[in-house]
């Protein structure tokens, strides 16, 4: 059904898509290609929401040329009214004649209307190539549009015999530079980064993405007058935090979840108060509400306890591990606590996606099966 | 100094050498090339103790052929009169003009010598020639050789979180079963197999090489007639094992380390009596007096605490870690025990020198630095 040029093409709208992995949420990224007799007449991309769609900065491109040419999106035009005109309405004004897509958009206002629309006005249209590359776009958003949860990726540092911390609690630098620089870049990568008031007074961590620290591939594609700050999660239910902490002494949303709203805070620190489950923070209520505030996807950076709970509730997509290459011994800090399991059948299942070395350090991206 | 020529035919003898691989213990593998104007005249490889060494199957293959030609030997050839009379002296006898050794023999009793009696023949002699490459195909003959002390590698199955078993002590089959072949042929490779007598209650297990588990490619240069054992040792200082258990129902020999011997056990059991240190059997005496039974190299496959005061006494070498992809939560049972370790700068470090998967199973393989 598709041809080698077919191919070509939505790779390069693929390509385009890329380069807006940073800065589209709460949109998926998307690319668009035009092409007329073989050669490109227009391209684009989706940079941020409530700007142009990928599709409309290619046929700005293409001008009259859109007339006769085929476009390949990464993902089905739009058909609804959002902050932009429906695309399908687009490309049909523009006189398209074909449209590949490589996807069906998930999103319940679309969902196959936009290549409805464009098939009843007479384009031809095709969907489905390229689409496990399409899919691994924008796997939070379309987590979110499918089941009303973010896509939750638990990432932890630990020693090869699966260690944290010494028993004492010290813990700082286990990992080398070029993973602390790959953690910059995950929590560039998600709309939310989630942690516990027990890390954050533990560590004093502010959780913020350091453009500075970003790998240097990262900053290529990412201006630094363009970084946006992933909100920051805390669960605080016993509000035990507060506004002298290192966290809210840097830039960019904080949300604490809490049993209880209390004291003054800033404008841009939000509570949420959420019931209480065996005496326990419901995280499954935090998780649907995230999502209803439009959060793609959640970075886990916390202990044992509520890594743990996480995971034993199926909270949990994907978890990057970076060991490094030390031994801390069995009385150090574990990196779930799962105090239900009992029996080697329980223990989760992960299918290994990819294992290499970064610096000093061996990361393992897992998908909890 | 050395041509793209002599590269050449020391990576064949090299080749020759990991043939033996399985086989020569306590002996280093060795291989042999002879050239004469660009050509083979002969190979040969050292194939087992007591049988010829690698330059007499060359030299004998090659016949008058030998006179004028050049040796490429993996390792220094032998000068002194052991099981067989020396090679330096039958190369001189054969008229070879150029011998290439990749190493000299670390061995007291070569050590040089093999070298000098040849250039004193006449002969010009070249080393260093892929040393690396040499030095890797005998890690424990080059050990003992050189500090009196066995190679000692570490051998552990875990989750991807360092857990080898639930709290409840369950644990069999974490990793899948090509990870399962991979130790078989670790053991294949190894003198001896050191566990503990909890071990070996506790997990039944009978510690020998099962041919027909081996991966393919070790059975196809490892015929099953050949089969070597590796001596078991089990730490037993409290004389808990009793002749009736699985481990002395399979073939091969036993030595248990026991403070004061006792029982009735077959002649392959042997029964070593070691010092106590602090209560606990001393285990520097037991690795030394294990390279004096010409011991190279001892796979570990035991528990926390073995494993813990090995590498707290500085005799572990090497790390050989199988993770399976599960999760078994921080209340499992850890890899090493190490309760004198309260800082984190007295946190073994390692160097890792392999990452792969083995199945479903990420392979790690890691020097203690």
């Amino acid at each position: 059904m598709f041809s080698q040029d077919d191919y070509q093409w939505m790779s390069r709208a693929l390509e385009l898509a890329r380069r807006g992995r940073y800065t589209t949420a709460p949109n998926p990224c998307v690319g668009a290609v035009l092409v007329k007799a073989g050669v490109v007449v227009g391209e684009g991309w989706h940079k941020r929401a409530g700007e142009p769609h990928a599709e409309v900065y290619a046929l700005h491109a293409a001008g009259e040329q859109a007339r006769g040419a085929t476009a390949y999106v990464t993902l089905e035009p739009c058909s609804h009214y959002g902050r932009t005109p429906p695309c399908a309405e687009a490309l049909i004004k523009a006189g398209v004649t074909r449209v590949v897509a490589a996807m069906v958009d998930p999103n319940p206002e679309v969902g196959g209307r936009g290549l409805r629309m464009l098939s009843e006005a007479g384009i031809k249209t095709d969907f489905g190539l390229l689409s496990a590359e399409a899919e691994a776009l924008n796997p939070g958003f379309f987590k979110r549009m499918r089941t009303a949860f973010p896509q939750v990726t638990v990432k932890l540092g630990a020693s090869l015999d699966g260690r944290t911390a010494m028993a004492s609690g010290e813990s700082q630098w286990i990992t080398g530079p070029l993973a602390r620089a790959d953690v910059q870049r995950l929590r560039a990568r998600h709309d939310a980064v989630l942690s516990s008031a027990e890390t954050v007074l533990a560590d004093g961590a502010s959780l913020t993405v350091r453009w500075d620290e970003l790998p240097p591939s990262v900053k290529a594609s990412y201006p630094k007058e363009t970084l946006r700050q992933p909100l920051r999660v805390i669960v605080d239910s016993q509000n035990r935090l507060t506004p002298d902490l290192p966290l809210f002494q840097s830039t960019g949303p904080v949300l604490l979840a809490r049993h209880k709203a209390a004291g003054d805070w800033p404008a841009w620190v939000q509570q949420l108060e959420l019931p209480l489950l065996d005496g326990k923070l419901d995280l499954v209520s935090l998780f649907m509400l995230l999502a209803k505030q439009h959060i793609n996807s959640v970075l886990v950076e916390a202990g044992p306890r509520l890594c743990g709970a996480l995971l034993n509730k199926g909270l949990v997509d994907e978890l990057v591990l970076y060991q490094a290459p030390r031994l801390m011994g069995d009385e150090g800090r574990g990196l779930f606590h799962l105090p239900e399991l009992t029996r080697l059948f329980q223990a989760p299942k992960l299918n290994i996606k990819d294992v290499r070395l970064v610096g000093q350090d061996i990361r393992i991206t897992a998908k909890i099966a």
